[in-house]
């Protein structure tokens, strides 16, 4: 294992751990929920942005406590949206990572309250005392974690997705932007509230974040439609079974591909102006868009 | 109409504008979503919980405004609970104060997704400075409202509500206290934070509200059996039909008007405490439980 790969899973590992301290125990009449939401969130995960958001405090001497916990909310909002995804009613979707998704494992109702719950536990994180001494980094964390994740970005992105985009790469663009690309740069934007980042700061982190976050979508679309269904535990070629566009379907897999290296370089570019303290960051680029699921 | 009456309809107007104002509008490709939103806020509702915040602010004498956005971030947790608790997963209803439920006015996914970013909208608005000035009042309020309305609260309860509760008084109003009563107390903690009310205060409002939720709750389930479906906008005896226990099922419909009483009692002396500055809550009790819908 690189060097790389041991600061992924580790970080994986810390978050998994912090979660399962944070998430409600199972007790009580109404413990079939929480069992759900600790199915949900705690199985296994790429847990990348809670590394995204420790590496960005790490690169800003943060310690890691406050910012595994703003990482556990990230994961927590991040776990709700698939439940809620997997559900009949949206992609129908039966396993996730090889395991039954929640409405197989519990049902239907069980599924959409422990999402719903999953998204309450992630702002109840956040504003909770022990996250940050400082009630105004609290509050202004809730506040980007709920822009990022409400009708304006991942629920409106999950809504354009659902209502189908077709052949328009600016539609196809704004959707990425909304459903995932928002969460991924809250990821990056919750450390940065944590460090009284300054304004270029921000700026450089949010282009680069933006960036990733379309780099990762094209690799998305490119598993869609090249992956192996055994190592991406779930169906391919998906997209293009629904007639959905996406960036392969619009560009072909040799276009796509072709943004997608120039892409990567204009997404490092954007840590620059950090010098060699965003070392890690730079390097987890090309770590993370090489992925076989 | 009454004073009190024409107090409560202020309320609810007041609301109303308010929400209109806070909801995200519809534009963009993801508008079914907004629009499916601010039909679940903003139809007909009682707007209970907002008048209750109101009434609470005022009698510490807090400016209308900054609660009234709070009482908003109520009513968007309460409009996202009913539009997930009508899915056909979970209650499967209909029709919903004479309309169609949000997911036959639209469809299950965009129902799904627009309680989901209903539930998101409520901690933006908390969490946004122009709800209070002051950061450790605008956290707490969002670490309150979490509390109330996640696993240990509101979904909580629905989950104990679903799995269903037979012939046990005790499990039905633990059910009651996290499924209903968590958010109504919600409605008086809210303002009690922003007045910065000291523990003796705030102990009497929590056992005030704690008790009218549970008459309110007693009131609906007489209302389940002796009510008018044409005035409710819902069928009549549904919990009876589907075998759950109520405090009408375990008590009788007598018993459950006894304990009804003395509850009314017990609710208005939690008030005496505060004199003649409570004198709107202490009249609202008997306006609030003489209802038939």
């Amino acid at each position: 294992m690189t060097d790389l790969a041991q600061r992924v899973a580790e970080a994986a590992d810390l978050v998994t751990v912090a979660l399962d301290e944070l998430l409600p125990r199972a007790d009580g009449p109404e413990s079939r929920l929480t069992e759900a939401m600790r199915y949900a969130a705690l199985g296994p995960g790429k847990r990348l942005r809670p590394f995204f958001a420790l590496e960005t405090g790490r690169m800003f001497d943060l310690d890691d406590r406050p910012v595994l916990r703003a990482a556990c909310a990230l994961e927590c909002v991040h776990a709700y949206s698939l439940v809620h995804d997997d559900l009949p009613a949206m992609d129908d979707d039966d396993t996730r990572r090889g395991r039954p998704t929640v409405h197989k494992a519990y049902d239907e109702a069980t599924a959409i309250l422990a999402g719903d719950a999953l998204q309450t536990a992630a702002f109840e994180i956040l504003a909770h005392p022990d996250t940050h001494k400082d009630a105004h980094v609290r509050s202004d964390m809730v506040l980007k974690l709920a822009q990022a994740s409400g009708a304006r970005g991942m629920c409106g992105g999950q809504m354009i997705d659902l209502l189908g985009v077709r052949d328009d790469l600016g539609a196809v663009a704004r959707m990425q932007r909304l459903k995932t690309g928002a969460l991924i740069a809250c990821a990056f934007e919750l450390p940065l509230i944590m460090a009284h980042a300054v304004e270029a700061e921000r700026h450089a982190l949010m282009a680069f974040a933006q960036d990733l976050g379309l780099a990762y979508q094209i690799v998305d679309d490119l598993l869609d439609v090249e992956g192996d269904p055994t190592v991406l535990g779930k169906k391919a070629g998906k997209d293009a079974a629904k007639g959905k566009a996406n960036y392969v379907t619009l560009l072909g897999a040799g276009g796509a591909r072709e943004r997608l290296n120039l892409l990567i370089e204009q997404t490092k570019a954007h840590l620059d102006a950090f010098g060699p303290r965003a070392e890690i960051l730079r390097s987890s680029v090309d770590f993370v868009l090489d992925r076989r699921s």
